[in-house]
């Protein structure tokens, strides 16, 4: 396991290893949201990912970063849905074992994506305290590998595949936009930005209802948000040490949105690129919505992180 | 204006005079669906096209092949929906004008698409005498050129590049499944299919409540359907002669599948593929997945064509 900030030979390690398992996803544009914007829009469907969500990038550099003696003993983690169904997939295609504490209250689609991958599942209290002791018991128990959703190196590593994929084929883009939770996607961002862009400046978009990261990119230490309170159920946790440290390397600024803001974003991106998308994966554009003004005639990459929604429940 | 069936250098031909104006659009797997369908399955994701429909392939191709002459008094269609907004988004990629004779119960997303791209809208009656009144009156106050949406040679060509672009991406199909309304996609599989494709066969799905082709395709001459009630509202329109001929002579089988099999097919595409697609879209996915018995370990192409959607109608 990686003990250091990745560095650019890491990134490149860790998509050569991921590579065969993951999907180049599509970048997709709309002049209908160019116009808007005013700026040209390069969306990286991260929702047309396996999984349905970046975070199999992640899950997978991690797993296969594990020596074979660990791996056989299988793996752990704790997660809302995403990340818990990166771990199932890393788990069955190296056929060794996932265990999977998920709240009670996390998204149906996502425990059936889970439960579908063969993991064993431990339903816990949805606060962090009962998901930490939960993998606590996993590890005592059985040996396994805790996997951390987003404060481990070779997740953030993997998750700055998506944008550098984006920079690869889009060669000239001023910005890229991510959502925010843990910080895994957005620290992996901010170091590809750094590693591979032409002088790309990354911005991240967070929920008014799960605003911890935007007070901890102004204090400089891990904050907790002041309410949650957002339809974005992927972005509900607090930033870690090490994905605070690379956030104020390489992020120029946070912008919070309401799920108003969240869901008229949500909206435009079903109608217009024809895509589902999960609310949080909405975040990242509805910020630059709001800030449009500030982004004219500029390239922008927005990263789409996930498509795992209980349709029957949004509200069209 | 073509006078005979495509043959391949035509094809060839409307797939470079159209390029620089369409989107390549992605080829989409699932394991989920594969392990489903017993099959490796390949969805061409012509709903991701402009427009959200392959259709803006066969308009864009039919409105590029006008003499100049003719292009300037403007080009006029009826339609229910995608054609109308293909030929809107030619008349202004071209400086033109389109009129679009649209019948007033088209959906509310199509009939937006139409007048957001500048056409002038003439709305008439639910039935192809009104259309075809429509645009008469269309041709003899302005003389502007009717461009049928599939009843002509440039628009099946022009459809046809769909599925070359997808044999291109995917070497070894052995088949490849396309929903039949007019036939203007179908007729354009088919020739593809028989110029481009190492023995690729060609088959068709077609809603139980709007079973005109496969009456057509097994009479050999053009039939009505015996009844029209279908969610598949792109589906709806007879076979033509044109169509119907090269239909019969490329096409291996026709199937058709009910609107529960529809909104079952079109669940599994939202869930598993994460992308938006219309009711007619998922007809031939639902061909597949009624017949999957016969189809087992085959390379199969599935042409997605459309994603014009009003979702707060739709039923999850």
């Amino acid at each position: 396991m990686n003990q250091h900030i990745p560095q650019q030979t890491d990134i490149v390690a860790a998509h050569q290893r991921i590579k065969p398992y993951i999907v180049k996803t599509p970048v997709l544009r709309s002049d209908f949201l160019d116009e808007l914007c005013g700026a040209e829009l390069f969306f990286k469907c991260e929702n047309l990912q396996k999984i349905g969500a970046f975070k199999a990038r992640g899950g997978l550099n991690a797993a296969l970063s594990l020596p074979k003696e660990k791996l056989s003993k299988g793996i752990c983690t704790h997660s809302s849905g995403n990340h818990a169904q990166a771990i199932a997939l890393a788990a069955k295609l190296l056929n060794t074992k996932a265990y999977i504490v998920m709240p009670k209250n996390a998204p149906e689609i996502k425990i059936n994506g889970v439960k579908e991958l063969g993991a064993e599942l431990i339903f816990c209290e949805p606060n962090l305290e009962a998901r930490e002791n939960g993998v606590k018991e996993i590890i005592e128990k059985y040996g396994a590998e805790f996997i951390h959703p987003f404060d481990n190196y070779d997740v953030i590593a993997g998750q700055a595949t998506a944008s550098k994929e984006l920079m690869e084929e889009q060669v000239d883009l001023d910005c890229i936009f991510a959502p925010v939770g843990g910080g895994g996607l957005l620290s992996g961002t901010g170091l590809s930005a750094k590693y591979f862009g032409k002088k790309v400046q990354v911005y991240a978009g967070e929920p008014e209802g799960a605003a911890d990261a935007i007070l901890s990119f102004k204090s400089k230490k891990i904050e907790k948000a002041p309410y949650i309170n957002t339809i974005a159920d992927g972005l509900l946790t607090n930033l870690s040490d090490k994905t605070l440290e690379i956030i104020l390397d390489t992020v120029i600024d946070i912008f919070t949105v309401s799920d108003e803001e969240i869901l008229a974003a949500l909206k435009l991106i079903y109608d217009r690129l024809k895509i589902i998308i999960e609310p949080s994966c909405a975040v990242p554009f509805a910020a630059l919505l709001k800030n449009k003004a500030a982004f004219q005639n500029k390239k922008i990459g927005i990263i789409l992180s996930g498509g795992n929604v209980d349709l029957a429940k949004l509200k069209f």
